[in-house]
């Protein structure tokens, strides 16, 4: 199958194969990057001085500010050799464009096709993708470009709509799915209300995107737990985004997202810029190998992540990239604990109870950070509060403060009409 | 550029040349298509024997309804060589699934490249897909796989939305939009409504489906006209359905689609299956070369057209393909004349002052049709329904019944929820 891959060598040969690209990748940015070619002159950097991944860290951080200030700059081929635009989602900050050229599109071809396969997936399974293709998306083509190549049958239905989504999955058997996992959790509603017996569909895996379903060790988050108690199947993450152009995709011993040796080199690094130690919290940092079109070198991602680099059992030596633990920016300091809005999302999804919520952070007098949480509940009594409450002091070991609202007023405001995802996060802080 | 393909021989060397594909698709249908299989045996059909496309005729029709019964049946090739599942908007009946194969993909795209270039789209520009790539559509995708073979730049936005797609017009600059005529209007509206100078636009041309551009004598439609009034741009129609995989593309000089050669052929025939002369309106009956999946022998389509066969000014010797002036099922016997929806839709759409309307079509006791059309109109005076009723005298020889109905209630009636198109057209009869 897929044993000839880079993954399977030696962490060694991994290292050399790495930095033979990445040298190549440098000469590319230095003869065609008009922001890096700029940057290593600003910086007086030969960029042939660079051999080794040790050496990266005399290399400038890109930030995401760089990337919407100076888009264009980024370019690294004339317009008419890109064939898909692509946009950012613009979940911080104003969106991004990321052009691609046909072999650009190869490569992510090439990164899905092996993402699909470290999950398990094989030619002649069928797989229903159930987010969209369009709105200048680069996850949904990417996974349709992989499933190609891999020579796997493609249900292309688009995102929502479960009645729509069982039709297909009873008509045509997927083996896999590829949902956010949250919408898992609505196609079994579903299912139970119209009497589908899912629990007997071709269904056996869930290729989960979005959401995180393992916490930081690595254990199945709380909505992960939810599925599973309802319906026996694998679920298994990936990570990826636009800037990175590749995936970090779970195999089936769920030890976090096998990395991709050949597309990307990561680092993980502390609030002061230093890399931290295998296993730590940090945000990845990310220098893309083999893109033609917007390739990034040292680019802050603001995702907080760990990376394992235990021997995996699957026989890859590929060391894995875990779930998000939230994003640089959306840090809070509360009562002395650090906390990420992915945890407490997290938690809430245990209630059934709440219906709705969002996550309110100010600044409040003495200059420290104040969570509200806004909740729109089935139960709004007393002791559904305390319970809430005890979850939080005993999973995140602080009790931020919980507010009940009415369903329709909370609704207005999660479900904002000029904004493309749900708002469950509002940052009133200042900056 | 193109000029080496097949459309620019004699015509005598494009028919040899369809008859050596037809022979090799026959042979095909013969070793694996279950359907056809049964189909030549009871007929006591030699495959052999069927050597020029005048012997088609010897062989039997295929309906929509043996394509709905036998769904399975049509399939030539096991499941797990099926990539692309794609479902039959089934307007008419039940939808259908076809299952495309790699190389029907390859195809798909040959054929939309092949499209767009008599559309005189080029390598380098840049063309903003309008229309979904999700829900299991087979359109969207070829638009994107064609596009990408051209070498041409992709702004993948979907459907609908104004001002989304202005947003990317604006940022992206695009030569060409893919769309439905009737959005064009919508996005026109909406310029104008928000300030956007959509005149001094990147825009040069939209290719536009699902709705007819021309009439039967290649004269723009109402729907044209109101468009060209306002903005100075080609609109090039492309005509093409799931079943047959290719597409008819008018060039430059809009005299009716152009047939692809290697990639299908047409007969159109009457009521009694007999080919009509061309230029005369009949149904188009399809036989698809070069397909794996599920190729289609005789297939009627249902579609009412007409064959032009002058030679073309862009030099292909390609014969043309014109809008589709009905459904056979759609077709309306009314006080002697032959009507069919399309015609009375563009009436009605030359009149700013109706909002929406519907058509529907019964039988009367005396057996022949009857129609009344609903309208919800700005204007609702005795004048106007006369001056709509004089258009209809007028252009369709005939003047049916109008009534005027409140806007609410003609919507709920339009727009209902199960559809996934606006119902404009009721069929009350009795099959």
């Amino acid at each position: 199958m897929d044993e000839n891959t880079i993954a399977y060598r030696s962490m060694e040969e991994i290292k050399y194969f790495q930095e033979q690209l990445l040298k190549l990748q440098l000469r590319y940015l230095d003869d065609h990057s008009p922001f890096y070619k700029q940057l290593f002159s600003t910086h007086r950097i030969d960029v042939k001085s660079i051999e080794t991944i040790e050496d990266l860290k005399r290399l400038p951080l890109t930030s995401k500010n760089d990337l919407q200030l100076y888009n264009d700059d980024f370019f690294c081929v004339p317009q008419h050799k890109i064939v898909d635009y692509c946009t950012t989602s613009g979940t911080l900050g104003s969106p991004v464009t990321f052009g691609l050229t046909d072999a650009d599109l190869e490569r992510l071809a090439k990164n899905e096709m092996q993402s699909f396969q470290i999950a398990g997936v094989r030619k002649g399974d069928v797989v229903q993708l159930m987010t969209t293709i369009d709105r200048r998306f680069m996850a949904g083509l990417a996974y349709f470009l992989g499933l190609r190549k891999l020579g796997v049958g493609i249900i292309r239905v688009g995102s929502g709509i479960p009645q729509m989504q069982w039709d297909s999955i009873l008509k045509y058997n997927p083996h896999y799915l590829v949902s956010v996992p949250s919408f898992v959790l609505k196609l079994i509603e579903f299912a139970e209300q119209h009497d589908i017996d899912y629990k007997k569909s071709s269904v056996k895996g869930v290729i989960c995107i979005g959401e995180a379903l393992r916490d930081k060790e690595l254990n199945n988050t709380v909505l992960t737990q939810r599925i599973l108690e309802k319906w026996d199947i694998k679920l298994y993450s990936t990570y990826a985004s636009t800037e990175m152009g590749a995936a970090f995709t779970e195999c089936e011993y769920f030890q976090g997202g096998h990395a991709q040796p050949e597309l990307i080199i990561t680092e993980i690094l502390d609030d002061e810029d230093k890399p931290v130690a295998d296993g730590e919290s940090g945000e990845l940092v990310v220098t893309t190998l083999g893109v033609q079109g917007l390739p990034l070198l040292r680019f802050k991602t603001g995702d907080i992540v760990r990376k394992y680099t235990e021997p995996c059992a699957c026989g890859r030596n590929t060391y894995r990239i875990g779930a998000v633990e939230g994003r640089k920016q959306h840090m809070v300091k509360y009562k002395g604990t650090t906390l990420y809005p992915p945890a407490m999302h997290d938690l809430l999804a245990g209630f059934p109870q709440i219906l709705l919520h969002q996550i309110e952070i100010s600044n409040n007098e003495i200059g420290t950070d104040e969570i509200i949480i806004r909740v729109s509940s089935s139960d709004i009594s007393e002791e559904f509060l305390n319970e809430v409450k005890d979850h939080f002091r005993a999973k995140l070991r602080v009790a931020p403060k919980i507010e009940f609202v009415a369903f329709e007023e909370l609704q207005r405001s999660v479900f904002n009409p000029l904004s493309r995802k749900p708002i469950t996060f509002v940052d009133n802080r200042e900056a």
